[in-house]
């Protein structure tokens, strides 16, 4: 198999090796800063403290709220001169989180984001087209120096201005996109309203990332231009895009894990979760000398896809994006994610926009109703399709949360909205 | 002297060996294009044509048209693959103009930008704040690589957004800004508003460039936040941002001859005006692979400042644009341009907002008169005073563009605008 870095094809061996060694490395560099050298300090982790990748669950982790606290450069482990980058949340209250790279960090992961891009077909043939805006935020620079490393044709287009977009890619044939999916539901109708067919439309591969979305859309949008769409996963703490990405299989995300080891844990419990549950992403950069990030707390839920990838890379998966650890609610003891649910409902072709989750209790115990909007063409008179249609989400639902909800099938708009958007979620149930 | 690049400073032969050297390996890599290849052959210029820097006036000129005609890949002299990035201008009806570049051309780009930045003192200890729009632009993407070049810790602010800008400046300490000159009157205004004092701003030197402004105004943004500010001067069809660029001396903006040709031609006749002498910059690069371009009208006035610059290096230097070839007018057999005239009346305090000239034939030749208007602080009793000022403007228009025009003082905003734009030029000669 052709890779982009041979890392790619490691063995699970070697991998773990690497981390351990780049493991040290990195927790010596983060204790050039006060802040970790101080953290680190009051957990008893001393330059000679890991032994083994066990040894990571001994150092704290690190929260939002730190990076906050230590904005702008509290966190940097080098000296300022050395950092030619700084990426940045929005926001002009409060404090924002700053992310600053040395010229290596930006090097790595112009690097991890070739990478991303080669594994899913990506040559220097084809030509990219950056539909993200650019700036302090990651998604646009980020893939752009990935997309000029891999010496792809690299239009930075931006966001925005369908007609432009579309003049673009057409005028240069532009075969693969960086593009929300939301977006590409918006150009493929601009296409259609000037009587052209999306699918004539150049474009063979999307990478699509950012926002949550679901794999019934996923399919939208790739039979909507007759491309593939692959899944991408980053965030500004460990860089940007280029963390996780999935090959050609579509089968979960590898997480580059000569890079970064990813942990998921119970976000009450701060516990690992057995390989295959969901719970919340923790994420240590391995390769990072200007400001390296320990167990790192994502707040982004997803679980490790168990078992091995048809394609050969052992770099291990992670699902898409199921929610956020704050979303997260407990009924009989089970963590449950208003994502989980959305998703299995969602695969049901019989449902409609909307859905919502009741939380209430019985005096007896808590119990969770799930109302899911039926398409009008379904909500007919046949009562047993319908009961049918009920029972095979309940079924399925169990089988995803491992609590049986009650459903009921409801006719389409008949649920609340705020504003325009879905209530997903009431907890009705007494506050203790 | 330290410089970025020893080409800076070079003798002038030395830099007229390379030009030669240069062209030569230039237009060999033009001819690659059909485009070229069939223009040069009917100028009789094969790949021995060139045997001195004179000859260059034997090769056809390159005009916008010609851009747009070879839009969008007409102009390749390298195999598509071998191209990592396209700029182009906007415009989303007609053929726009897009730029190619090979991964060499987009780091000898970055290296000219990182000189130009050097060359005023900026250094990677200094924070740099691109203050800029990126994608398409040039000014984003070109001035960002150049600064990372340096070892800046740059920050990709992106356009607009004051309170950001002001916030991120002052938690970063940025020191270094590329800032539109009327955008930083609007942070100096929104600074203020703050209750803060501009001075007091850690920026202390801003590039600036992209919009025609006065040498008066370059004075008044540095004395509002105690900078200095450096002119630049770029066009995407010769990269961008990096051609040419003011030393410490702020006596005109260095052409780097050792990348690029320049000659500035009467637009009228084509042939090269005489040093000192306004005219139409024609510049060739030098230093291209993915898409040369040969004596190209920029449709920019400008003119070469004589003589040798305080800072010694040998690269000649050019003005601020005076205006675009296009505004032009011929009066008495002189070519004049509305910026020259713009240049000389906002050096006199007394003159408020606008201007307007007015061209006119009596009945036995041309005529020009100049409107001014005249603050209203100024514009007093005192007829002795008005009078010393009118005398004054006209002697300084004459020793600008040779000809003594009719100066009239008027009160302020008693001048004709159109949609809140000030009229210029009104030409009310009969035409021929
Ligand atoms: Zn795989
Ligand atoms: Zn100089």
């Amino acid at each position: 198999m052709e890779v982009f870095d041979p890392a790619e094809l490691w063995s699970r061996e070697r991998i773990e090796e690497t981390q351990l060694v780049r493991l040290k490395n990195t927790v010596g560099q983060a204790r050039k800063c006060d802040f970790y050298r101080q953290r680190l300090d009051e957990a008893g982790i001393g330059p000679d403290s890991l032994r083994s990748l066990d040894d990571l669950r001994r150092i704290p982790f690190t929260t939002k709220e730190d990076l906050r606290t230590q904005y702008p450069t509290g966190m940097l482990s080098v000296p300022q001169t050395e950092i030619v980058r700084m990426h940045c949340s929005s926001g002009t209250t409060g404090s924002p989180v700053a992310i600053c790279h040395t010229q290596n960090d930006i090097n790595s992961w112009a690097d991890l984001m070739a990478r991303c891009m080669h594994m899913v077909g990506v040559r220097r043939e084809d030509v990219f087209q950056n539909m993200s805006g650019y700036g302090l935020f990651t998604g646009g620079l980020g893939i752009h120096f990935g997309a000029e490393r891999l010496g792809c044709l690299t239009i930075p287009a931006g966001a925005g201005n369908s007609r432009r977009q579309i003049k673009l890619a057409k005028d240069f044939r532009t075969t693969v996109a960086h593009i929300l999916p939301s977006y590409a539901l918006i150009l493929g109708e601009h296409l259609r309203n000037m009587g052209e067919d999306p699918r004539e439309f150049p474009l063979r591969v999307a990478l699509v990332g950012a926002e949550p979305y679901t794999e019934e859309f996923r399919r939208r949008i790739e039979g909507l231009f007759d491309m593939k769409a692959y899944n991408s996963y980053g965030l500004s703490e460990m860089n940007g895009p280029g963390v996780a990405f999935e090959c050609l299989e579509q089968s979960g995300m590898h997480l580059w894990e000569d890079a970064y080891i990813p942990e998921i844990i119970d976000p009450e419990t701060c516990q690992p979760v057995p390989d295959g549950e969901v719970g919340e992403l923790v994420m240590t950069c391995l390769c990072r000398q200007g400001m390296p990030i320990l167990r790192y707390r994502t707040r982004d839920l997803t679980r490790f896809i168990p078992g091995e990838c048809g394609c050969g890379r052992l770099h291990r998966r992670m699902d898409r994006i199921l929610g956020r650890s704050d979303d997260m609610f407990i009924i009989k003891g089970v963590n449950v994610y208003p994502m989980q649910v959305e998703q299995v409902i969602m695969t049901f072709p019989e449902v409609g926009q909307s859905y919502l989750i009741l939380l209430e209790n019985d005096g007896i115990g808590d119990v969770m109703r799930v109302q899911v909007e039926v398409r009008d063409e379904f909500f007919v008179e046949d009562m047993r399709a319908l009961q049918n249609l009920q029972k095979s989400i309940a079924q399925r639902l169990r089988d995803e949360i491992l609590i049986t909800p009650k459903v009921e099938l409801v006719q389409s708009n008949s649920l609340p909205r705020t504003e325009g958007k879905a209530v997903r979620l009431q907890d009705l149930r007494a506050k203790k």
